[in-house]
């Protein structure tokens, strides 16, 4: 049976990686392409590579006929998804790959995002979408809270690790290093590829990054305590690619066991050998991630390094996952596409 | 039905790209990978990115029991490859992918690449493997020549006009801009990134590159009378992808008619609306070929830009389509995925 | 004796490069940077690269006071660029470097830029600012107009083959490949190092980028006849230098010795020997230009590639070497520093 | 009066780095250039970009007559440069950038290196090349040990501090970014474009890095107690740079005002405002160091970065800022250019 989709949102980085993994998915079709500010464009138009694929033009929202929709994928920024979604039917399944729903409490989102949330109500159906944690959720959900591409990276190291009691929690650093896609495709000066390329620095830092929002209510969630981890990312000059290296303390043979333990099943999850590390160019295009486990020359002390594809595995690879999940169909469908390298 | 596939080469970047397209295509599968400089390693030892893949370890040629295998290619360098392929049984299936076998005349080999050809009746049943147009011929060899990457990418812009004669054979100039990985893996000074990155060249100047035997070969044949064209491959600063930009003399108009007629019904190759221009970032890591035709200022004259993946249409992605012919499977079998963008 | 300069444009890169060649230059000192959107920041706040430089505070132009400067350099857009001019005392010594002033029929201007040309008096001053070319005019010129920078880099290889009549003026080929820092600092898409790193692509194809106005310009009058090129600009993914490849019918050596001769005694000029090639990478941060010939396969013609930094030797160090003359110092003062290899 | 200077080792980075800075001093002349494997070739050879300077021929170590030079830089690898250091005059003026005399016990180099020190009563003469710190030392030396770029980045960050006793020693970590020029010319698969390109990870893990070597002399001797700090070097896609992102914990105004206070009359170092943090884009050719100074959201945790370029200040500049040192020169002689940026 074939899922009709629809994508809001599809004019940017993330809707048209949607487009580019359901096109090889077996079961879903999509019905509709929403994004108001290229409405009337083809796909063709806003995104030549796509001009093989046999798509509908991009519409308004408003121009949308959603009772045909099975699910919807929202990739709008936040503030805006909020108010779209509160507009949409209420019975609609929808994946959002905004920031507007990942946070439980309104207050902490207000904090963090600077604007009071304006659909609570529909906040408290909302499902936080780190699929591996929260499958079952995820599965009965008829709403999806994508996670911050940084938030998903963060997590798969130290999740395990905190969830079992095995490093410290008053001394969890970690330095992530992005690329640039993760920032989207809007117009700002240092995103320029004059200002990127051969240059590389630190932001958002002294722990002020959105993301630590999630890693706040999450983190502490599992250890029933407030954790709070000092995090700076830095932008890189390449595409794709999230790198986390984790500083944490604690037996570094007990924490790789912790981590292999933790993702034995998972299709997406590859524990590297005791002493490797991962890179984001073994991942780039592809739903894998690459965790490895070091120990460091002082005992009691240990590094984990992370390596995903933010547009994928970050966000519109997770959120395809999810999708299948919310349809019944198989979690791995449209997603097993092998990394491309070089 | 599955088929049993080798891969000879396997640890340098075409045979990495043949894993990755095969690991999704539907009936093949891989069931020996010969790399006899680094046999007894595993592939994720040698391409961590293919990790999550169950696939054989590397072994020497010799190892391997031809008689289980359905198809071969063969990712080795020119002369090596003639070498191997005359040791391998003589009814198997094979697609090369190294020089040995693309020129028909062993003169023109041994002129283009400095050494005897050691296989010359091997040569004899070798087809060309241009599969849009050599469809037929290629369905029924035994043994396949995959034509350079830089050769597909000019005769992609050129072997319809010259066929239809809408062009001066007489003023044929193909600048072509290449990424680095058509270089392969070899440890060479001038691929290091501190060498590439932030710089471009051109290289083999004064029509001297080894892919014009292919050109002059496959052009003379078509025209019925010698025609040589001017060519200058340039080295970017980019991974994957060749643009070749052609100008030619003749009809602007008549010259797109020809291509977009000649290519109505190519699943791989797209031909862009009258004027516009492809970029390689619009095929990076897909089997599509973008076409595109602008009219010059001056009358009759004409700009035909090509761009294609040079390692997927330009060489594994074709591999593997006329494997698929070869096999009787479906031609675009594990060959439809989107490009991938950003 | 120290000179007083301005810049006004001083934001972007163009300026900010003029402020680089200029802190290392003996006798000139910055004494006002004009910058209508920045005015009020620091220099540190706009170019964190020169922080450790003590300039003056960005202002408005109006805010300038002209009576205290010996010569102006102009880094705005084209079009705001004459409007500005036209209010600056009449007798301040002025380099621009937009397109205001670079053909001297204003018809030409307007077809080519589409704006109807403000100050056609202060046109009739302007000296076409190829230094190597116009050394005597610049030296006793008010106004000297920068030239484009791909305009610059297909003259430094054609002109002394045009003169000397030595190729066929009907059938010129030049293909270039440019960095991005070449379109300044503005805010487009195609400009994102997401969208522009790892692809490429041509355009303004058919002939039609504006520096043609100058090609057309120059190349009839030394010709005595119209003299049109066929002109193909690509984007590569560098932040400078822009390589063009010219396709020309005539004898490759007679083309070598014209080049050689012709640049034989100027210090910015390498000829390299016969049959080598230059690359960006090489001339990168320098206002070094580098010219190769080789000839091709097929006699009577030849290809010759020309290299440059399009912000250094195609732009503000270009302008600086005209100031240098304009106010009688040595021309290569401030401009000798070696390339930035790698 | 002019200084006569040799360079051994110039085929590789620093030593064209050398060359290029050596171009724009007022009172250097390269006299001999020694490069073994490239000897009989010129310098434009193996170093296009430099083809305009005039320069001997590169030759063996052997022929050079070191009678005639004033002060040599050894560019060599370690071990081969304790070797030809060996042979050299013993009243010759010596800089070395190796890693050969860095160490001041035998013991510690043979741990980090791997083989037997051979020259070790040479090694007692030398004195460590951070010039902000060994100044008069340097001044008065024969033999100066360049410094490891990742050693001379890691301490502008954390000597004063540690030596101020204003941050915890059993708590620093050490994350630092490289780009790839850092790797040196060496042909090897991971510094291939296509390897390094569009990726980035993290290598030497568990605080295995040789430079630590120099951390813990430098800093264990500063705090009178064994200091290890916690370190793992990444490669990113970049030719130069090097960013350091230190997590500390101790009061971060404290911290700021000691690494202000401390090098407040440094001409090469720039301390940024409180809360901002540098980019190794601004710092890119240029023998400047940028430092910030960021307080964490948990009170008692700061985080210093730093930036420079791993081959001017990371090397060959810090080389000849101590060169001059030793000769009695001006410090800042030939290294005052500004950044290259874009």
């Amino acid at each position: 049976m074939t899922q009709n989709i629809a994508i809001l949102g599809a004019s940017g980085y993330t809707g048209a990686e949607l487009i580019r993994l359901i096109a090889g998915h077996s079961s879903m079709q999509i019905k509709a392409l929403g994004a108001n500010s290229k409405a009337g464009q083809s796909v063709a138009d806003v995104f030549p590579h796509l001009r093989h694929l046999d798509l509908p033009e991009l519409v308004t929202i408003d121009e949308i006929d959603f009772s045909q929709i099975d699910l919807c994928f929202c990739a709008l920024p936040h503030k805006t998804s909020q108010e779209v979604i509160s507009a949409l039917p209420k019975d609609l399944k929808i994946v959002d790959l905004s920031a507007d729903f990942r946070l439980r409490d309104p207050e902490a989102y207000e904090k963090w995002y600077g604007n009071k949330h304006a659909a609570v109500d529909i906040q408290e159906e909302a499902v936080y979408g780190l699929t591996e944690f929260y499958r079952k959720e995820i599965a009965a959900a008829r709403l999806v809270a994508g996670t911050g591409c940084n938030a998903a990276t963060g997590q798969f190291a130290l999740r395990p690790l905190i969830a079992a009691g095995v490093i410290d929690l008053d001394d969890i650093i970690l330095d992530l290093k992005c690329a640039v896609s993760g920032a989207g495709r809007s117009l700002k000066e240092n995103l320029l590829h004059a200002e990127l390329s051969e240059g590389y620095h630190a932001y958002a830092l002294g722990s002020t990054h959105r993301h630590l929002g999630e890693f706040d209510q999450e983190f502490s969630a599992l250890a029933g305590r407030p954790v709070q981890v000092q995090f700076t990312p830095h932008l890189v000059p390449a595409n794709r690619g999230i790198l986390a290296t984790c500083y944490v303390k604690g037996d570094a043979q007990t924490i790789y066991d912790t981590l292999k333990n933790a993702y034995a099943d998972e299709p997406f999850i590859e524990v590297l050998p005791f002493g490797e590390a991962p890179s984001t160019r073994h991942v780039r295009g592809s739903n894998f991630c690459h965790i490895g486990v070091v120990a460091d020359r002082q005992t009691g002390r240990a590094t984990v390094v992370v390596a995903l594809d933010n547009l994928t595995k970050g966000s519109s690879g997770q959120a395809l996952q999810n999708a299948n999940l919310m349809l019944g169909l198989d979690e791995t469908e449209g997603l097993m596409m092998a990394p491309l390298f070089p």
